[in-house]
């Protein structure tokens, strides 16, 4: 899968792609990226890319013609393939968009190449989003000084769904939100940690009260935390009757 | 306003904190930081800071020797007027988490102090958490490699809330979420632009029709995109007024 990041701040996208897992995806293959300046594209004669706001009020706002030039020389870069019926989609990072999830994660680690579009200052000129955005995303309801960050949060959680990224593909089964639940508490060596024990059950080597014991911090941990989140009904049968047994829930 | 941030990769977040606004409320003095590596604070002999989970299961979960020495070095490093009743909160980074958001940002921005737990892995053991974590908080319904994004998340959001920061203070009344809607479109030079041209009204000169339109465009595309976050009951008498005359609710 490749990335492509439009955005004025391109160290900020090297300097995390350069370190931990990420590097290693792009050394193996799986992840690729590739980020382009907007600033390279701006035909004015001081490189400008930024404006005051029609109509008034503070901050700048980026002005269209370095985004779309930038935009054109990604999709001329592009393979001829992609160029065609495959064009990548376009994703402008912006509090106005839709809220990220895991299953966006999801059908987004599908796609074959993603142009990533940072803003910064008070946003683009609104006729840039008409002209070339396919998707606004939002990665949560906060404002941010640019659209660098939510660009990482996006490569980082989309490359943990393609394959051969993450060491254990087992371990995308049991975190948060994948089955609508946050995820257990952890326990690690020593098994006493400042007169702290680990939970027994966990010592004990009996897999399938591990599981249970798992499962049920699982719900409880969901229930307390994110009402929101939980819903009884998607429920297997069998964790149903594990809440019944353990008094969570009188159905 | 002082972050430290508990890390196995500090550079994550100084590469972040270099650029950028980050980098001038730094050096006008509004924002400090300082990136504390948990690595160095382990005990065993190769400087091992993660182990294989009690119970079993894939990943590896962070230590809690580690970190806790870390933590106890952080606050040996606290002004002494800090060290005794203001505590700073130790805030864990975590899907888990209370869910962050623009009011979380604005009250958090009036600590003197916050120190960041970025967990790595799977996560940290659970008596981490219950030993030194104040507060569990998630920037958004997805999985991370990482809690350094998420506290740098933090820490961009926060910022942008203390005094001084921000070049214009005013550029924070008209923002998405401050007043429980989204931001209305930008427009900048030229007016024309491949044919799309900037709203009349925003090249009128008159104040009081622009801030009309501006509204209205707010609360149109906050009915649109975010009907969760639109609270008719929270407008103001004029807004209402406006939504009527111009046919978007018939009340």
């Amino acid at each position: 899968m490749k990335f492509h990041i439009m955005t004025l701040f391109p160290q900020i996208i090297e300097a995390y792609m350069s370190e931990s897992i990420m590097k290693k995806a792009e050394e193996k293959g799986n992840i690729e990226y590739k980020t382009w300046n907007i600033r390279d594209y701006s035909e004015s004669k001081h490189k400008k890319v930024d404006d005051y706001p029609y109509g008034g009020g503070a901050g700048m706002v980026m002005t269209p013609q370095p985004i779309v030039s930038c935009y054109n020389a990604v999709v001329d870069d592009l393979d001829e393939s992609l160029k065609q019926d495959k064009k990548p989609k376009v994703i402008y990072l912006t509090p106005k968009g839709k809220v990220f999830n895991n299953d966006m994660a999801i059908a987004l680690a599908k796609e074959e190449s993603l142009i990533l579009l940072c803003g910064h200052y008070e946003g683009v000129d609104q006729r840039v989003i008409d002209l070339i955005v396919d998707e606004e995303i939002s990665i949560g309801d906060y404002v941010l000084t640019g659209g660098e960050l939510p660009a990482l949060i996006l490569i980082d959680s989309i490359s943990r769904h393609v394959k051969g990224v993450l060491g254990h593909e087992e371990s995308l089964d049991e975190e948060s939100f994948t089955n609508g639940l946050l995820e257990y508490p952890h326990y690690t060596r020593p098994e006493v940690f400042m007169e702290k024990e680990v939970p027994k059950v966990l010592l004990s080597g009996h897999h399938k009260n591990i599981e249970s014991w798992r499962k049920l911090e699982s719900i409880k941990l969901t229930m307390k935390l994110r009402p929101d989140l939980f819903d009884y009904e998607a429920l297997s049968k069998e964790d149903k009757k594990l809440l019944k047994k353990h008094n969570v829930i009188d159905k």
